[in-house]
């Protein structure tokens, strides 16, 4: 089941040919991309490599071939999982346990830029900015003292928010698994249970189903805990009556879903309900708004005067959509001020999250931009869930 | 069950005392801790909190309060979760999708260092140094251009080395849950499932048994995978014959387990039952030399001695053991030119790990040392395991 949902060698290495093309278009000598065990997505899309305990790093030239970079215990994982063919072990990154690992031969970083043919980078574009690690720029600013590090997570994002066939398939493959865990979620909680015992089952069901991982932590949170926008589970015992904010995700060949749903235990109290309710119609709202060449500004706008012309302006966090793929929250957001217009093929977490003072809840679907509207990866569940 | 094992108010506090001590030893103005996802123990340990999407700090002046550091969306988790009081937003921790948050106020690095009373610091500490991200150095190196910054991570493996009684209770557990997964993929691994099967079914167990989350990723490697030191589990089906490295861990209230076996889906051929019977008897000679007094880099050189006299040096990659806590592998490891001597109360994985060109296995137990020699926290399934 699970091999039919898989990017492509091909792919992978098309990827890196339009990272280059782009990369001929500005004044960076060479991209440096970085990763970390919880945020791997940008190594990953170029190398399928996803690194654990340690970190790792993707560094392409405007032509030629690219390196996986990574920590010295990983060379076998590397070998055997990468897409890209040289790989080179540097003490840059190492797990955080901090091993000298004596008797392994390391690269540095002069040694791999000359290797990718740039000696003496004067300009070097730094991807996954915001998770690249003080000593990995501190070694490249001793190194290259006279380059320049310049943030260019507008490469990434350039080559990642449209989608290809390949990664749509992923994803609603991922949506599906993660729709499979609600309607088990829905047969099994019960008042009396834990939230991380809920946990279980998702775990469990998500890779009966095909997943490769959680797509993100879990969110099983109960009563008050329920208007933390992020949070997560703990013992805490759920009560009749509660509230819960259930975010379930999977992934698949490197792609993450999230299914956002409040459910009561028992009886919505009147307040819980319009709350709820409320946020159905905003989360609605803002699926109607989306399509190919709308701003995504304007849908942000509209999504926060919703909220104010509705009298509940205090209720507003964020919102109203986040981008969608290997991250289940990675870039672009739509907020105020990002005018960017969207484009099919482009893939948002369409996150409706309210917050009152002792209560809060996400209606939370993906979505794919078609030219006319936008197509729903998950839809199922979106009733008034009150159980028992 | 769950809530025996807990780290206690007072203990996070007595942390903090602590690192305030070691700070007055210093000629460090302040202690910055950093922690991302991935990597949470630093900031866990002082905070109990535990960062999501974001990442996350904590802030650490000579005297007086600290401060809990973290991303625009995570206040009210920040609120319910935190054992620290003052709690701030910044922009520097915000998730790596990189939202603007319109509407949302933040502090500056500026702003939080006056409040702990350090508005002009010259040399700041920091902590959980290799995950540190750049935009936290660069955001602190322009607000205070002539302080500099100085790795600190010894004040962090001088507080955590050395476990306590409810640290320890914590570690049992996680060891605890860990072994009932073992029993629990004993009784139901098969040739035909894949890799991730057994992950959800080892997900399934620990959450029943407890842990809050996995200690690290489950290892269910099998075949040629067994030599990767470092890796994940795929979709690979498991065949008649092969071997699986197997590493299970639970997570209890903060604390890793790890419990490292190698299985046969059959028979051990030869060669595969030489390498499983030498990693078993370096495993056990490395626990043979644990008690307090001992130096680090002694058990090292005998380990690696071992490798060679017994005609396997080609077979050594790292060993024989890292430190144990907040991270199934954390500060310090024994390796050779690591002088410190063993404590009674520090706590260690002895990793064994055997590597060959097509074949790998793992025999890894928790060990707690005392002043004569060494508690095993996990010491069941030591047998040779053939199944089927």
């Amino acid at each position: 089941m699970a091999t039919q949902y898989r990017i492509r060698e091909r792919e992978y290495g098309e990827r890196l040919a339009q990272a280059q093309v782009l990369l001929r278009e500005t004044d960076l000598d060479a991209l440096l991309v970085n990763s970390n065990e919880a945020d791997f997505a940008s190594v990953r899309y170029f190398s399928d490599y996803w690194p654990i305990f340690e970190t790792a790093g993707v560094l392409i030239p405007r032509e030629g071939e690219a390196t996986l970079l990574f920590g010295p215990e990983s060379e076998t994982f590397a070998r055997d999982r990468s897409r890209i063919a040289r790989i080179r072990k540097m003490m840059e990154y190492r797990e955080s346990s901090d091993p000298a690992y004596p008797g392994i031969e390391v690269s540095t970083f002069p040694q791999v830029f000359r290797e990718i043919g740039v000696p003496a980078p004067r300009k070097i574009g730094i991807a996954g900015y915001l998770v690249t690690t003080l000593p990995v720029a501190d070694s490249l600013r001793t190194a290259f003292p006279d380059a320049s590090l310049v943030r260019a997570d507008h490469i990434m994002m350039a080559l990642r928010q449209v989608k290809s066939e390949a990664e749509v398939a992923c994803l609603r493959e991922a949506f599906r698994i993660a729709e499979v865990a609600v309607d088990c979620v829905l047969k099994s909680i019960r008042p009396g249970m834990t939230e991380l015992q809920v946990v279980g089952i998702v775990q469990r069901i998500i890779y009966e189903h095909g997943a490769e991982s959680e797509g993100m932590p879990q969110y099983v949170l109960s009563g008050r805990k329920t208007n933390q926008a992020i949070s997560r589970p703990t013992h805490k015992v759920m009560q009749k009556g509660e509230l819960v904010q259930l975010n379930l995700s999977a992934r698949v060949d490197g792609y993450s879903s999230g299914v956002g749903r409040p459910l009561c235990l028992g009886k919505m109290s009147g307040h819980m309900r319009e709350l709820v309710e409320f946020g159905k119609l905003a989360h609605e709202r803002t699926f109607g708004c989306l399509r190919a060449g709308v701003s995504a500004s304007a849908v942000a706008a509209d999504y926060r005067r919703f909220f104010i012309d509705s009298g509940r302006g205090g209720n507003y966090l964020y919102g109203p959509c986040h981008g969608l793929g290997m991250m289940e929250c990675e870039p672009p957001w739509m907020e105020e001020g990002k005018d960017y217009p969207l484009a099919a093929g482009m893939t948002f977490q369409i996150d409706t999250f309210v917050q009152d003072a002792d209560l809060g809840l996400r209606w939370e679907n993906g979505s794919l931009i078609t030219t006319d509207s936008a197509e729903l990866f998950s839809n199922r569940h979106m009733e008034i869930l009150e159980l028992g």
